[in-house]
């Protein structure tokens, strides 16, 4: 946790009073005192530093904060994901992982390989996927959240939604071992503004799902012969798009 | 399991029976019959075809099969790994992950914020570690174990073999917050023939071992200001100097 995270409405005229895992944290962890200072932010709002006024050092631990809000964010991130819906452990995991790497929407859709039974998952519950990815941001040290959209039909996505989507973006790429085309290549011509990459399930897209994709206006691309995990891939893809956003 | 992975002992004048994990994985997953063909390979040997010849489909599984190599893995892979001793649980994760990635050695090192502790994993033991690393073979389709070595105590390390083993590569790169220095500009100049990456413990390395690594002749680099946990900043960084390779 390298930023305690309060929500909008625990702040009030500019202190909160932490009585659960946060306050455990800065007490067990952080070894705060009073009068220390620490890195606060408010979800989907401003950063900036809590003064530390109170605190209760045993169970049940509560910590005072007077916290003063100095400026936005780091700049939001330009990288979006569309994923074919993983199995639940592994999704919770890329949540808390690509929210850490940054990325500013996360569109879960389904395909021909997903297994049903994965859409029936509490996780999808925004109550119940929420902590994921405020774990990724008190990691990474931001406070934006992405921003999830589930579509549990993949035709109705890729014909109606997909094609729409497409025209926000400089680059939609979808990562696909059977093209002879590199992430490098794809990313030659157009803008670099914003990139959505897809990724897909376990055993990959069925050639129905790719045509479509081509279609709607995805490129695919290869990162080689090696056949990685979805969660490695999602990540080891990130790290490759945001290595040639660099270089711009 | 994308290619069924043998031991050089099992293979006898071409045949092999297999009564394991991988004959349920043949029988159940995969759910192969007599004449069906698979991707078969010997550890650290070649790659090929086996044919099933033989199969009892239930408990206990047994699979016989007819073994043809017909030449070498993937090319050896370019890229080394130094990482700080992560706790045990994290790094099976990681030598799984980063096998499928693909990389040649995994030197784990000790630092300052390493707990003492995790020298005692018994994860460190040859036998203990293999199954993590041929997990990643079998996913990644090769045959190539990575070589792990341990280093308990970090100063010799630093100052007997690592100006040694820095003198085998195009570039050595420390990943580290607290510098200016991009990868695309660390990689500018030199040979990428070989490139050696090093990832600290949680909550980095102390002054004291940055000094050290940049005298025996690493050089820092940051990814931005997001402070990542060591799993996901392991397999980004290595998505981020594959992408640089591949464009050379």
């Amino acid at each position: 946790m390298n930023i305690i995270l309060l929500e909008n409405n625990e702040l009030s005229e500019g202190h909160v009073v932490l009585n659960d895992h946060r306050a455990r944290h800065i007490i067990k962890v952080l070894k705060s005192r009073v009068g220390d200072t620490l890195r606060v932010g408010v979800l989907d709002g401003e950063m900036g530093e809590g003064t530390v006024v109170a605190i209760t050092a045993k169970y049940p631990f509560v910590v005072e904060l007077t916290v003063q809000l100095t400026g936005p964010a780091a700049s939001v991130p330009t990288i979006d994901l569309l994923l074919a819906l993983p199995r639940p452990i592994m999704l919770k995991r890329i949540l808390s992982q690509v929210t850490a790497l940054g990325v500013g929407k996360i569109y879960l859709v389904n395909a021909n390989r997903v297994e049903k039974s994965f859409w029936g998952a509490g996780l999808l519950e925004e109550n119940e996927y929420r902590p994921h990815l405020i774990h990724g941001l008190e990691q990474a040290v931001d406070t934006r959240l992405p921003e999830i959209r589930t579509f549990r039909h993949f035709r109705p996505f890729v014909e109606d939604c997909l094609p729409e989507l497409v025209t926000q973006y400089g680059h939609c790429l979808l990562a696909h071992p059977f093209t002879e085309q590199t992430l490098s290549n794809s990313l030659l011509a157009g803008s670099a503004d914003r990139i959505l990459y897809g990724v897909g399930p376990e055993g990959g897209w069925v050639d129905f799902e790719v045509e479509k994709f081509l279609a709607a206006g995805m490129c695919p691309f290869s990162m080689g012969s090696r056949i990685l995990k979805v969660d490695t891939a999602v990540v080891a893809i990130h790290g490759r798009i945001s290595q040639e956003m660099e270089r711009r």
